[in-house]
C-alpha cells in the first residue's frame, strides 16, 4: 500500500510555516508497512484542492489529508471532498450534540457557523477528536482509503494514535519498516559518506539516509520486510559494519543526543562535571542540563565573559590572561582546572575562544577554540578551528566539548604516557 | 503571476527530512509578486516525478523545482523534464569543462558520470553554479517558465540571488508583497488573536498570518499592492492598530529576537548586565550572548545547579536556602543580587524554578519558576507557573527573564511606589 500526504491551508503556502505533520504521519504509515510517494501542500481554494485530490487519487492507494475542517468559510476540506467523491453532506447530530456540550463546557454558546463540523459525507466513518470540534473522517471510495484529519498537532496525533493507527493496520500489509538511527560527531559529512558508501552496494535492500547538522551526522539504514526477525538480524549487521567503519566517531546506534550519552557516562561513573565557559557563554551547561535528573551530575558552571571574571570566579591568574590571552592553551586549562577544584568536580571543563564575527586577528582568527578538560590527574586541553557564523561556531564547540567528556571515558589514558 | 514548487528526493519522504528550501522559495517569490499557489516534494522515480510535474504545469505559470540533479543513477530531474517537455538533451561542452576544472581545484579526477550533469535540455539557459557542479537550468516551454535548482541550500540560494531573481523580476507582475514582521511575548495566542480579530475586518485586503512558538507568538501581516508607498502606509496603520491592541506585550515590530531587543535596551542605556540561573541552567547566558558584541554589556554568569554553589559563588546565605528552599521568592532575589554585587552589573537577574519532569511537589509544582532582577535599588522578584514539558518550561522561563530586563527599561519605576 502506498500513500499521498495533503496538507491543506493558505498558511502553509507563506514563507513562515512548514507542515510537519508529515513527518510525524510518514513515521506512523512507514511503520505499519504503508510507503508515502508524494506530499502536496495547498491553500484554502477549492479548486487547487478538488485538483489536488483528483490527482493524489490516481497515483495513490490511501490519502492523507490534514487540516481545512475548522467552522470558517476558509475551511473547504469537507465539501470539497465530498463533492469530488460525489457523496452528499449531511448533518450528523451525534457530532452536532458533541460539539455543543463541549462549547457548554467552557461555558460558551455554539457559534452557528460551527454547525459545519457536524456534516459528514455519505458513508464516512466519523472518528471522534477529543481534543478539538473537528471530528476525523474516514471515507473509502472505489480502491482507495480518504483519511481527513484535523490540522492542530495535538489533535491530528491523538486522532491517529485512538482512531487511526489500528484501522490502517487491518489494511496495510505485513510488510514494515524497520530503522536504525546513528549518531556521528567529529567527521564532515563527505567522510562519512565514503567511509559507510561501500556498505550501500553491499546491501542493497537497505536505503540509507544521510541528514548533517551543525553538532553532526546522522545516518538512518531502513529496510523494507515482512520478516521481522530477519530484518532486525540485517540492521544489526550493517549497523556493527558501520559502527567499524566510523570508528569512535559514532557516539550512538539509538538516536540519542550527545548530552545523553554524556549524562549516561557520567552516572556510570558516578563521575560529577562542572563547566567554565567563555565564547560558548552558557551553550555547554545549558546542554548538560537540558537533560531530566541532570543535578545528579551536573555541580554548576560559569560563564566567564569578562577577564575579570575569569580571575575572580575561576582564579585563572591574571598574569596568565595578560601574557598569554583569553583565547590560549593556557587560559583553557586553567578554566578547567580551576572549575574543578572550586566546585569539587570529578570533571571540570574549559572553554575559550573566539564566536566572531568580531574580535578575530591573523594570530587568533575567529573560530579558533581552546576548550580544556580537568581530572584528579590534572588538566590537558586541545585547540580547534570551527567554519561557520557564530552560531555555528558555538554549537560546534559545545558539541566538540561534550565529545571530549565522552572520550575522556571511552579512552580514559587518552593524551597521557 | 503564480508558481509551484517541487521539491525532489526520496529522503524528503522519509520521517527525517523536510523541504525547507520551499520557505526561502516562498520569501523571494513574494517580494517579486508571485504567489506560491501550490508545493509537493516528490521521490526519485520517474513516472512520481513526470506526473508532478505534468499536473504543475496544467495550474502553475512557473514551476521552481529543486534537487536531483546530482551525478547518480538517483538524480533524474533533467532527463524527466527534458523528455517530458519533448527536448533533446545534449552535452555543453562548457559546463563540462568547469566540472572538470572543479575537480582538478580539489586536485581530484572527474568521474565520468559527473559528465551527466553536463546535458542540457535543447533551448534552456544554463545558470551557472559556482558553488557545486550542477548547473542550474531555465526552460520556457508555451506559457511557462521551468526553473530546476539543485537541493543543496546554499547552491539554491546562491543561484536565486545571482541568476534567478533578476530574471523573474523581468517575468513578474508589478504587484508586489508587502509584509511586517511583529513579535509578541507574555500572551497565550488565543488573546493575541482576540485583540488583533476585528482589524481583520477593518482591513479585508490583509492577510495575516500568527505563528505561536514557546518564546510567544509572531503576526505577519501582508498586503499585495501595485503601490508600494500605499502599501506601506495601510501596513503602517494596521501595525499601529495592532500595537495599541496588543500593548506593552509587543516587543518587536521589525521581526527581532527578545535577545536583540534587550541587547539594544542595554547598550542605549549604557547598561551592564550579570545572571544567575538554576532551573534554565545556561539558557539565559546563553540567549544573552548569541547576540554579536554581547561582551560590551554581559559581564558573565553562574550556573548554580547544586545549593553549595548558590552560596560560595553568589553569596547566597545557606540558612536562607535551608529555611525557604531552594525554589522560592527570597533566594531568587538573593540570587539577583548577589550576581550584581559580586560582579558589579548594572543589573543581576536570579532565576530559580522547577523545570521537571521530577522534582516537583502539592506546593512547589513543576513549572513554578521565581524570576528576580536587581538594580542599584534592590532587588524585586515574581513568580511564574509555566505549562509544558522541561524544554518548554526552560524556554519559557529564560523568554520570561529577557522580558523582565525589557520591562526594566520600559517601565523604570515599575514596581516601585
Amino acid at each position: 500500500m502506498n500513500a499521498e500526504i495533503i496538507a491543506i491551508g493558505s498558511e502553509l503556502l507563506t514563507p513562515y510555516r512548514l507542515d510537519t505533520n508529515s513527518l510525524y504521519l510518514t513515521d506512523e504509515l512507514n511503520k505499519l508497512g504503508i510507503r508515502v510517494i508524494h506530499k502536496a501542500v495547498v491553500g484554502d481554494s477549492r479548486n487547487e484542492m478538488r485538483s489536488s485530490f483528483r490527482h493524489a487519487l490516481d497515483r495513490a492507494d490511501l490519502i492523507i489529508a490534514s487540516g481545512g475542517l475548522g467552522p470558517t468559510d476558509d475551511d473547504l476540506t469537507r465539501e470539497t471532498v465530498a463533492d469530488l467523491l460525489g457523496r452528499k453532506l449531511s448533518l450528523n447530530e451525534e457530532i452536532l450534540r458533541g460539539i455543543q456540550e463541549r462549547f457548554r463546557r467552557f461555558a460558551r454558546t455554539m457559534p452557528e457557523i460551527n454547525a459545519r463540523q457536524a456534516m459528514v459525507p455519505q458513508g464516512a466513518v466519523v472518528l471522534p477528536n477529543p481534543r478539538g470540534t473537528a471530528p476525523g473522517l474516514w471515507i473509502e471510495p472505489e480502491g482507495h482509503i480518504v483519511i481527513l484529519l484535523p490540522g492542530p498537532p495535538a489533535e491530528l496525533k491523538g486522532l491517529f494514535e485512538s482512531e487511526v493507527r489500528a484501522r490502517l493496520a487491518r489494511h496495510g500489509s505485513s510488510e514494515r519498516l524497520y530503522t536504525r538511527d546513528l549518531r556521528i560527531t567529529g567527521l564532515p559529512e563527505s567522510e562519512v559518506e565514503q567511509r559507510v558508501r561501500p556498505l550501500y552496494e553491499m546491501y542493497p535492500d537497505t536505503e540509507t539516509t544521510i541528514l548533517a547538522s551543525p553538532t553532526g551526522i546522522q545516518l538512518h539504514p531502513r529496510v523494507w520486510s515482512r520478516d521481522a526477525a530477519q530484518a532486525e538480524k540485517l540492521l544489526e549487521e550493517i549497523v556493527s559494519r558501520m559502527a567499524l567503519a566510523l570508528g569512535e566517531h559514532l557516539y550512538s546506534t539509538k538516536g540519542e543526543s550527545l548530552e545523553e550519552v554524556v549524562a549516561r557516562e557520567l552516572l556510570e561513573n558516578r563521575a560529577t562535571i562542572a563547566v567554565a565557559e567563555s565564547c560558548t557563554g552558557g551553550m555547554l551547561a545549558e546542554r548538560l542540563t537540558n537533560i531530566p535528573g541532570s543535578s545528579t551530575y551536573f555541580l554548576g558552571g560559569v560563564v566567564c565573559y569578562s577577564n575579570d571574571l575569569k580571575t575572580s570566579l575561576v582564579n585563572v591568574p591574571p598574569d596568565l590572561i595578560e601574557s598569554k590571552g583569553a583565547v590560549s592553551s593556557e587560559v583553557a586549562l586553567a578554566l578547567a582546572d580551576g572549575i574543578r577544584k572550586f566546585t569539587g568536580a570529578t570533571l571540570g571543563i574549559g572553554v575559550t575562544g573566539i564566536a566572531g564575527p568580531g574580535g578575530g586577528t591573523p594570530e587568533k582568527p575567529v573560530g579558533l577554540v581552546h576548550i580544556g578538560i580537568s581530572d584528579e590527574r590534572g588538566p590537558r586541553e586541545r585547540a580547534f578551528r570551527f567554519p561557520g557564523d557564530r552560531e555555528r561556531i558555538r554549537t560546534q564547540a559545545t558539541q566538540t566539548a561534550l565529545d571530549t567528556v565522552r572520550r575522556h571515558f571511552l579512552f580514559p589514558a587518552h593524551g597521557r604516557a
